[in-house]
């Protein structure tokens, strides 16, 4: 569809080496939002296409998202809404952010925008992991640094914030599950493939952890296992889904196709870091 | 059941004037909670019956599901949950705390605490309503005191955060409910009977109104006609149903019968001003 084209404007369709070698006018992707794992940069490189993106407009509504779905899972939202609409009464016990242990894989944009959210619900024990510790962020939080695994064996909930790569793809499977509290809450708001979907359905089939949010999937639409379990939260991908956001997200990416095509400085250019992640595989 | 005891630890279970005749030997009514619609003050009063509560235990978790019933419904949680459980995929376009006009009508122990924690999610317009306005309350943000009915016709989001009294009782009804904005959303974690509950189903199912957040009813447990309407989300009388709060409530009321039975003055009497409300007629 996009051979004819100088620029295209790409949601999370994936853009693959095959795409852009058909793709021969193709000089700009100017992808609506953060994620690169449907971008083969490589082969963007070696085409001489170029990759811009919108890595910060989506980030305070997935934050959103994130302390929105944390609060059900707590609270048994999902779970008392579905009951009462089935005309079944039960009161849930619930527990509140400063009573849990909240660990958080990935505190880059949207990690450290749902630690200040937190902030101000009290001060609940936080443990976070990161590529790079930055002992500085968030002041306003005392953040434990730890390995993951210190997050899957300690952590009530566990909340994930980093993208889909060679090294992230599959990060929780059913290891990785078993090791985590019989009670724990885990929530993917960032990518499908982190998450074993199959093996977080047999999991929670079985009884072990307390419940589960997850908006994005390894497949989408989702048609899966996940979708039988009633203490499995499930949303439609809509963390970048605000109007304000998605508005931004839309606006930021059209103008630098703007800016290329009436050869102006690229801004929102993919950084050479990116690059080098897909080129240690994907 | 009473008639016997010297103390009765109570829940939301009506102690009324009849009751109070019976239950000769009652000399306290320590109440599990901060709501004092379920009892006769007066009637306790005539009867040398002392009354103590514990108004502060259960208001932080209140206040977290409050805002996390306010999540669901600015992001259609609750929606996207019941269609991807049924194979239905929708992504749901949503609005975040800080594009929107937020309403609080009673800015009390709950209220402010609602507040405190919206704040760290940016700085939305807010507009807030009680019987003495108070302007220093949480310094964080920038308040409107207004009339109710201004944020009927200019909130998107309104929650409520009063006591059940004669003056608040039916509160929101059919006129209020036309007043508000077309995609509006009401939440009420305070008490039922704020809310006529028939008018809102009413309203509701003509299509005004975004949604909905019902978690207190006139009747407990519920079964009328807001289960059929899937935009308005129901959960079970669970505001404090946090186990830290709920504890704290539970071991105050029985600390206060222990005071009282061991001769040590209470610590949770419920003030003068209580039985001046009821005075004016429940």
């Amino acid at each position: 569809m996009i051979d004819d084209f100088d620029v295209v404007i790409a949601g999370t369709e994936p853009i693959t080496d095959r795409v852009m070698e058909r793709a021969s006018r193709l000089k700009l992707i100017s992808r609506v939002g953060i994620g690169l794992d449907s971008v083969d940069l490589l082969s963007a490189e070696k085409h001489g296409i170029q990759v811009s993106y919108t890595p910060d407009a989506p980030a305070p509504a997935v934050a959103e998202l994130t302390v929105g779905l944390m609060l059900s899972l707590l609270r048994s939202i999902h779970l008392a809404n579905t009951e009462l609409h089935e005309g079944n009464w039960q009161r849930h016990f619930g527990r509140r952010i400063p009573e849990v242990t909240i660990g958080i894989i990935g505190v880059g944009r949207i990690g450290q925008r749902v630690l200040r959210r937190l902030s101000s619900f009290g001060s609940p024990r936080i443990l976070v992991n990161d590529l790079r510790p930055d002992t500085k962020v968030v002041p306003e939080l005392k953040l434990e640094w730890v390995d993951k695994e210190d997050i899957y064996r300690h952590a009530d909930v566990i909340s994930l914030h980093i993208p889909l790569t060679k090294y992230t793809k599959g990060l929780i499977g059913e290891k990785q599950l078993q090791l985590m509290k019989h009670d724990a809450l885990l929530i993917n708001t960032a990518r499908g493939g982190l998450v074993n979907e199959n093996d977080l359905a047999e999991v929670l089939n079985k009884g072990h952890l307390g419940g589960a949010a997850i908006d994005v999937f390894e497949q989408e639409p989702y048609m899966g296992p996940l979708a039988d379990i009633q203490r499995c939260l499930l949303t439609a991908h809509m963390g970048s889904m605000s109007i304000d956001c998605r508005t931004r997200m839309e606006i930021e990416a059209t103008e630098e196709a703007v800016r290329f095509l009436t050869g102006e400085s690229l801004q929102g250019k993919v950084p050479a870091n990116e690059y080098e992640v897909q080129r240690q595989g994907l």
